[in-house]
């Protein structure tokens, strides 16, 4: 059965807590639940990891390459704007990643515009909230 | 029944002859084909235009807004790096856009990296082809 | 008798409905309507013409010139921030420019700061609403 | 009866002597002249206060604020580019300001189509000449 | 017989009448005339079109590229400085295309010296006036 | 009893050892000594943490967001400059911060001179080695 | 007697009056009394002085380190980011200075960031209000 | 017989008490004197001014413009790189300036290196300390 | 006996892996045996360490110097662009550092060109592979 | 007989076997072979200079000019980026100049955009290869 | 016998006379010695040149590459930094450098932090002094 | 007898005959027998050099430093702009310098306001013509 990795980055943790004005009154867990869901009709496993740690998030992305996950639907959060570690860990897995952002990047600071991961990953989904997460899934699961 | 603008912008008329490497190989109708057909067993209508011109796009948004559309599919092409009119007429257009790149901006040339359009859209999908579409036509059909 | 050209250019057909906390409640025919009836008592006939397409615009001009026009009001609307090319043409032109604009563009987004076409107009006056229209028409009364 | 203050600042006590070509003749007595008769008839009394030194403006800003003066017409001159603190007296006056500038900004030193203090204005005219104050006196006689 | 299109961009109809002192004296008909006359005697056959609409522009590279033209001596004009549309359609059309510009654009403002569409041709001809078009016409009558 | 939590950022645990020229003989249990005495005359209990980790700072700042704690005194070390994490972090946890630095950050490197954190903290305290602690402990004790 | 002075720049002459909503209710008079009263218990004799012009602040500091004044709490309002001119003299001065500012100038716009005065002073304090002042207070009647 | 103003600019006033090992030993009094001897033998009578005030230096060469003075050695210490309103003052003054600075500005922090007043003067002097005066003084002796 | 740390960052731990044309097919094992083979012929014993995470690394630093370590071949991968806390711990840890990068940081992407470690490094080597670590060790072997 | 200069500067004497992929196969004595046959016809005499010294290119620019020679055929080759030197030898000489480059500058790096050298020369041929002299050869017959 | 070039360029003839505190106080001499030394017992032949000249190193690096030598080490002091023409020459040779410097460029100006050389070169070694030359030769000797 | 070196860069031999609006129409021999003259009488020896060659100032330079000169005027020219080989040179010949330059660089293109040889000279004379050279020779033949 396909596999594949849901990673989400700092922060994501406290979702539905923090800031909902920003990012809507769903938790992770929320989140995860209804992606568990879906995947199950698509035939699709799907694991879940969340750290606020740089280092664990490239650790785990290359834990997911040598377990044979081949698609990773992945929010890095404020990492997207500052980690050049984790733009090197996509390129250095040779996985398919979809980056996701909850919010439109291009309506808050001009510092959150720019992406170190987008670059090295398929695509980007950014401002839909749940719906980004489902599309990203869709897509992987057909394509990755 | 819910109507949805399908809106594409400069050079979109020659998907599948230009530069395949980057855009693939579907021509702009087969994407308006396969859109119809979803969107049908959404319950959803779409009206479809394309055009060269930023200002029959201009044109086209604001009839749009008059015949009571709410929603709009959007990929404003090179005009997303240049055009602050078309972002001004979709912030007084009172509609919801979601702007759609089939390929990834960020792994392209700098100057692709801004979006005027974006910051008044509700989101953004880039990289994921016609998928991308796809995904938007899903959201707008729930929420707009 | 004297014609002066007052020209508008894109979204600006849509005043009153767009934004009204920007631009104020007056629709641009109100607007022309004003102007006419204050134009009228100076011995000056107004011309009127708006579009939201570039190349239009740039058409008219030459059309007023060689029509013998050798005044215009001009609100480039968005195009201001990025068109060389209506600024190639106001100075090929040979006629007098005032740039209106109905909001005070220093207090918006900073893209909004900068103007191709103030430097070859004569004038610019900016977050008077109506009544830098007003003005603009009172000055070309008298010099242009 | 309504005043208005009409502050100049540095270097315009020297108009009419000081670079003719891109001021003009007249001097800031005949500006101040001619507004005096155009106010008059509009049942407005005018104030007159011209400064070289920064601290003189600021003070005589809030000197206004005290007496009741609710609107100001102001040629900020070469502290337009450079002073935060005018910019600040500004808005912490609670009057309404016009900024105003003889000549084109836009058409002179990159340095000088800066302003500081035009983003706590109600708005800018700039290329007019004499006009340009005439104008800011009409719009505050109404609004102000 | 082999075929070249001339494509002129905006205010280039106004060759002759707007600012001589930088585009010379003659017109575009004198220009169209004169190359007309040249590429008799090469056994080519020239198509000329000029607008100040972008989107026209963008359309006419397309129908040429349909109707079998590989080569188009381009003049853009103020497009060259802010279109990624027409770079795009330079791009996707795969003719061959030699940008042109009478005046020399290094000797202008700065904004001129970036140019869009000349990353996407094979040169840039600056300064020589109308044999700046005459040797583009030499050079894709041998290579295009 | 009030608690508030004293934090400290990359590379603190070498205070004292490391550069005192710059940073003071003081080690950080020195001022934890300090401030212990000092909060206990004020009725505040203090909670310390260091860590060089960007992600166990952000874990402990939601643990204490969780646990209770309304303030925290926080010297983010050189994360103030490249951590967009910690930001979020703060603005996310819904707790007072105030931002400590033992050196003055405007005589040191610029690129020390930019801080992502101090624009969700209530305020900055830089150069006054411990006074700058004892300052913001102060500051909390009263008003978080 | 030891003795501060306590010296404040452009616009604080207004506090209390002018945008409480950043700056607080207290007038600079309240502030001075508090200060004042603080000071005797700690055997300190404050000076007081506020300009709002450059010369007159730069006149006072040299005044203050000719009566023998070690210490000066400053807050320099906007001339902190324009005036090189009191970098100067606060370098030539001899007298230490702590820079204080009422509202935390990292949430404010970004022209506000820079400081030219902070680089010669012992540190800075942003954000804390009157408090911020205290602080000085309590620094400088320990270590000037 | 023939007159120039020395003119010294904010902070000069502390020559030889402030900061010897950049500005020398030699007080402002000192160079003053030197400067009359030399100019004595030359026919030339010098008149001096030192001001730490942007406005009173303004004010000072309109009044030295309008007393017949044709030149003016000029040390505008720290305003020279911010102060806009003094280079319209020597613009407009019609006067002869040379800039003069003790320090070689070109060894000191980049924001010494601009000169606003630097571009409407006759020439520079920098670095040469004392000399520096003599030698503008010798050149408006002999060219003014 | 002489110890040097050998120090790794971010994704050194997939060489041989991962992007092989870029930083070839060694295992970063391998470069270690073939370090220690190395090493123990010039009387010198080598600790190695190698993480993904930022904290670890500095942690690691800290730990090196308390231990004795005069000398660290470091090659922090990507921190070595983004990490102002490792320059601090460098800086702070008073050991002799040189930087190593396997390939030649300026024939990548410009955000490689910068380093934050290397201006607190003796020195750095780029481009040279594997003999990079060994002319780091022979330099550190003869010197720390 | 008029006489013009064919100027090569650095590295252009390897014409053929430097990078051919760039700069085609044709070494250097080829293009002023084929240059010779068509300048003889036309009546002109070529002379031919190259060198890899900026001085010396220098030094036979103005030899060229009191020789009488009136046009200059130069490649100044990565001196076109570099040199101020050579920009003033040319605005002092005298001499008609037109620019070639054998590539498309707007295709390289973006350091080879700018030209000091094109801003005092007539005109720019770039990316024509061989036929760019060629064209700068007839425009010199007729024009210089 | 396998031949290397070692190439000095300008100021490098000063060595050991040329602030030693920064270069240290071998002389060219003494370096071009010891690596003589050392290449000898690797079957290797050394070929030494230095030159203040651009020109001159240009020409000695085709020269170079005529004579069949594969690798230089070479020192490009100041015109590391502003020759694009040494680039090009690098480029164009067919043969492998290693750049090489013998203080640590990122721990001096920022005008020194930028490298031209540097990225069509093997490798860069930067503040290792005479052993930056060593390392250099051991590469060379191995693998080009 | 004290001996000062005349030091001219690129293009100066082209004085009286390139550009005399700019540059006066005195020719560099007559600047020299005026040095001549002048210095004589001062009892200083001139050398005088001039040279369009970068590395043959920079030999100059040391062959000066050797024949035991103290003291350098030095007009630098275009490479004033660009060269810091010479900046080197300077700072590394243990002699005086001060940089003329006959034209005011600050009247000029942008591009000239930068100095890399400043930086390292004692200080600079700008804009006084031959003037600016004798009062060169005054300062070195007094303190040298």
């Amino acid at each position: 059965m396909k596999k594949i990795l849901v990673l989400n980055g700092p922060n994501l943790n406290r979702l539905g807590k923090r800031e909902p004005e920003i990012y809507g009154r769903n938790t992770l867990e929320d989140i995860q639940t209804m992606l568990d869901q879906v995947s199950t009709s698509m035939g699709v496993k799907l694991e879940h990891f969340q750290s606020n740690h740089e280092g664990q998030l490239i650790d785990r992305i290359y834990e997911a390459a040598d377990s044979g996950i081949k698609g990773v639907i992945f929010n890095p959060g404020a990492y997207t704007h500052t980690s050049v570690a984790l733009r090197d860990a996509i390129a250095g897995s040779g996985m398919s990643f979809i980056e996701v952002h909850l919010s439109n990047i291009y309506k808050r600071e001009s510092f959150r515009h720019h992406s170190y991961t987008a670059g090295v990953s398929i695509g980007v989904i950014s401002g839909l909230g749940i719906q980004g997460y489902m599309a990203a899934l869709h897509y992987l699961a057909m394509y990755s």
